[in-house]
């Protein structure tokens, strides 16, 4: 199979083809980032602009070193530098990153579907680092490459999502894909956390997180924000913790080996303790390691089919 | 004819060989942005320092995206995170960058004269990328490339300059480049934004846009900077598209193929339309284009100038 | 003698040699950015992540110039727009860039000891550049560089440092490298600014600025940071001036090819007069040359260690 697609805006759009080859992908990458010249000549010459509306440190600097690993060219524009302080549109922003001959923007955007506006918009590929509440395809796609590096395959295994369902593109990416790929999977938060109709995505849902880790394979945990200063934030953050925190006790009654994951930031002591984020089923690091093998694989795969196309 | 000046810093200095010399080179390197491999390696081994004390991002990314193109390491000051905030002065700056072994310094700087000054004090090139509101000459030499390109020549060519030419480094250095190479140019604005004397640049000054836009081979449509929570800016921006905006229906009474230029970001429905701006007349995005071709140009050529003088 | 450390932490744990062999690496990085090609692959393929909690342009610039000339790739991460934002610590900010492949970690924190927890903690290499009031070991060593240049040795010179001891890394950093390397060192401030014990540094103290710079080889003046709005800041930076500013005058009652240096921003006026800054004892634009080469020898030695180590 070939990848045809000039832009990468979320897994509920792709096949299971397209979700493996992309794996596949970054699997032959992942070797690059082991060498003592960790670089590739694939995106020579090509230029990637990562257009950020919101900050996001990990994700811009993980796409910045996938990008400069396969030795393309990277602009960074952040919001609140950029001439989005004037008033111009997102599609005057992207026709004239077009005009400066980028092949790649890289974007992150506050609101539902920009990225797919934006990719109509423009002949060059754009990929979808965060769209509001909608897609965050390449975490998932980490996520699930770091599943199915541990595990072996995604098919049959039982996967738990825990954590801020309802305002979670890292949860929706997540469920597209591993359903996908044949996964079943259990979303877990408390009941005004839970978007609406989320069974329709085809996920199983429950306010009981002993009953979300039971038989679970592995677990991703969510980054669970409470409004920072308001008055009410550290009791509702103790009682989360003890309602649905991941806990080295509630591991201590599930599968052995379950998998434990997480997007990061950590909030120690809210969403999982810190025994259980340093302990030996966390793959958080792993994930973020993995991070620049599928985001090298999404670049290279999506400038490529574009050359094509041209 | 050999270019010989270590720094650009306006276009009211160069003489009209100068001038066509740099868009000679432009076009040259044209070229190069269409290559699969957008590369060369003219600059390589040499620092470009983009030194911003106004934020800029489109003037930052094209000056950027051309001295990677021409292989050069960029980096990057804007004055929110410089040591200007701790009171150093901009030739304590500047002398620094010289002592880094800089080769260019591309400066943007909210007072008009910045770059001349900075120019005397260090041996190493400087290019003004918009100095208050003296000149911008990268800006006009893109906006008079694209003329070029477009129309064959720029000598006896009627071109009008519209807003607020007052307060416009694009439109001085766009009157100095145009005239110098034989356009007839017409400055259209508001009684209160036309600057005094300014028929001693050798320009027409008329406050009607119909008849600024009778017979012109091509208008330059300027950004107008309404205060913008203030009280009455809303009416005003109103008031001002009704009596100098670019609409289908005042280009229909004029000359079927004007071309219609705008430095950009757009204000859609203030000084332009959404039709006229994304119409069959307007150049707006190959001027972007060509703005990377002229910046690699001016580069080259101040870095070229000099390695020899040294 | 071979370098073995991963990290650059402070010149406190320093061997006398140690510090010659950064130096006399430096000395053979120097002549790379002299060269019309101002580039070496020592590094290609290696990642270095400036992380700066604290803004400095100059510092960052510093490395990020020594860095690319080493043909490394340059990740900057600055606090404003970091995940710190959202509370993650520095160990699992760390964890995270090493996650990524980075080879090393330059940081700049406002905690004393920041790089020495952050080194501990991961494999990778840890830069220190600069860390609260405790130590800024490439300054120092470039400040020690400039020095050996211009007079051949360290060893037997009287080196004076003037200004705000007490909260100065600067001054710690000197302080340490200059008395391994065999110089006798006296601090001159205010008594209020000078921080209790230093004795024990092995330094001379004084009040009184002409009997500091009487017999001394060498002045290093530190930057006066007087809280800028504040009312009484006028009069007190005129004191300052009166008393300890190094001025022509003060220069001409002593060795007569006394070296003053400074590590910028200068605050002309206040620690030192405009005439003395750019004078001919100045070599304060010869510091910024050499910061670069010393930065060079840092980054390269701790990456050759580090890749011996694994």
């Amino acid at each position: 199979m070939v990848w045809t697609r000039k832009d990468l805006l979320g897994l509920e759009d792709l096949s299971k083809e397209e979700i493996g080859l992309i794996l596949n992908t970054a699997e032959s990458f992942k070797e690059v980032s082991s060498r003592e010249i960790k670089k590739v000549p694939a995106l020579r010459g090509k230029t990637v602009v990562n257009l950020f509306y919101e900050p996001s440190t990990r994700t811009r600097v993980s796409f910045e070193v996938a990008a400069k690993r396969l030795s393309a060219d990277v602009i960074n524009i952040a919001t609140e530098t950029s001439s989005v302080k004037k008033g111009e549109t997102l599609i005057d922003t992207g026709t004239n990153i077009q005009a400066l001959k980028a092949d790649i923007i890289v974007i992150r955007h506050n609101y539902s579907g920009a990225a797919k506006m934006l990719a109509r918009y423009v002949d060059i590929s754009v990929v979808n680092a965060g769209d509001g509440w909608h897609e965050h395809p390449t975490q998932a796609l980490l996520d699930i490459f770091t599943l199915r590096e541990k595990i072996g395959r995604i098919d049959g295994l039982n996967v738990s999502i825990v954590g801020d369902i309802a305002h979670s593109r890292v949860a929706r990416s997540n469920i597209w894909g591993l359903t996908k790929l044949g996964a079943r999977v259990t979303v877990c938060a408390p009941e005004i956390l839970i978007p609406p109709a989320v069974e329709l995505m085809g996920v199983r849902v429950t306010h009981d997180i002993d009953y979300a880790l039971k038989n679970a394979d592995a677990v991703n945990v969510l980054r669970m924000q409470f409004e920072r200063d308001s008055e009410g934030a550290f009791p509702r953050q103790l009682e989360y913790f003890k309602k649905f925190g991941i806990t080295k006790e509630r591991l201590a009654r599930v599968k052995k080996d379950i998998i434990v994951m997480h997007p990061g930031p950590l909030n120690r002591g809210i969403e999982i303790s810190s025994e259980v984020a340093d302990g030996q089923n966390s793959v958080i690091l792993e994930q973020v390691t993995n991070g620049i093998a599928v985001r090298m694989a999404v670049l290279f795969l999506v400038a490529q089919a574009r050359d094509k196309n041209r």
